[in-house]
């Protein structure tokens, strides 16, 4: 599959992509938006796929060390020449293993942030894709949403924060298992693609034995009018 | 304490309410708006106060009966004396009575529909007010969101609907106490002061052994301007 080096318009940062597929979307972008990476932190990327995540923080908070865990040696492969491309190997790391595994890879009680944009769609839910790169991407092939909580779970420290990006129609479901994971959701904020209209993603920010006070933002409008972004994701993407 | 009489603008029907103190809010008619009751279907309203959530459903749906349980004597009278008032005795009954002893008040699994505006607050939030019939609106001294979740699940037929308007914080409570009580959580609406700004309510609506998907609509937005409404919330008020 030909590959193709794409700019992320930040620090003059870029990532390798397979040209056809799999290639970053506009839920990472937000997603490292939405994150904190305190100076000295460290943070952790559940499914880290081309390293977008990873990179994208590393370009924009002061964090120490950023950590990808990827199951599929050909993407792990392609993120490790990207984050190479960009001088970052000394900031990120990224491991081939499997989420579910986690106990395995990391010490328990290890990082300060965990990321995750997990697979959005049950295994039953409509048909898969016959490449496996996209297939695992949409669909919880290879990991489910419980083997991500509790993998976020594991490796978090006590008051750790875990940032999610999923789907709105399954927040009942996020939230008790959060609350069997002894994660506390503490921010939502729903993206919507115009004002107005249903939401497609919800943006997650939980605290591993948080107190409850769950904050709920206004929603991220996604497009002003047809073809045109809000000014507040003109913001995110340029800034 | 002087009552006054108030017009609701819907077929003519008026409310007696206390004019000083107690008057049903903008919640009571946001949540009677995004409530459904179908044709020959029977609605409770845990903690029913003035009456105004089953007087403005038997004023807008084709529900056959409409009840309110409400502990305080002196609201349950006023109630029953503004339903009278618009002919709908016959309609609309109003018992005394606490939501912790609904075991004892009505027959499991014999509703449809249940409405709740609970008070939002937890005991240990705030200055309470001094007046009783002020403070339980507010602060969950004479229940709490754990005994309104467990009346509607014991009066709720399987498959019936609970429609409840809370504070957004509370959200994840909400989840787990649902979950705990076979309620899947459907449907979710953000109340928003203004565009942009934080949602000061959510409008929740739930189904007893319901499947999980919920559908998260897009904010209600009360004020387009300081001082006008937005053109959702005129509709909803006037027509």
């Amino acid at each position: 599959m030909p590959e193709q080096t794409d700019d992320l318009m930040r620090r003059g940062y870029k990532i390798i992509q397979d040209a056809e597929h799999s290639r970053f979307g506009c839920d990472a972008v937000l997603l490292s938006d939405f994150c904190t990476v305190r100076k000295n932190e460290t943070a952790l990327d559940l499914g880290s796929g081309t390293g977008i995540i990873p990179i994208l923080l590393a370009a924009k908070t002061g964090g120490a060390h950023f950590s990808g865990l990827e199951i599929q040696e050909k993407l792990a492969d392609t993120s490790r020449r990207s984050i190479a491309l960009n001088g970052l190997s000394e900031k990120i790391d990224i491991q081939t293993g499997d989420i579910n595994d986690v106990k395995n890879i990391y010490e328990p009680s290890s990082f300060d942030v965990v990321t995750a944009n997990p697979p959005y769609i049950r295994r039953n839910g409509g048909a898969i894709n016959e490449r496996i790169q996209i297939a695992a991407s949409r669909h919880e092939i290879l990991v489910d949403l419980r083997g991500v909580i509790a993998a976020a779970a594991w490796v978090l420290k006590n008051g750790g924060r875990l940032y999610m990006v999923h789907r709105p129609e399954r927040l009942t479901e996020i939230i008790n298992l959060f609350t069997e994971y002894k994660l506390e959701m503490k921010t939502l904020r729903f993206v919507q693609p115009y004002a107005g209209k249903r939401p497609s993603m919800a943006l997650i920010g939980a605290v591993l034995n948080g107190k409850p006070n769950l904050t709920v933002l206004p929603p991220l409008v996604i497009y002003r009018d047809a073809g045109t972004y809000s000014d507040e994701i003109t913001k995110i993407y340029c800034e």
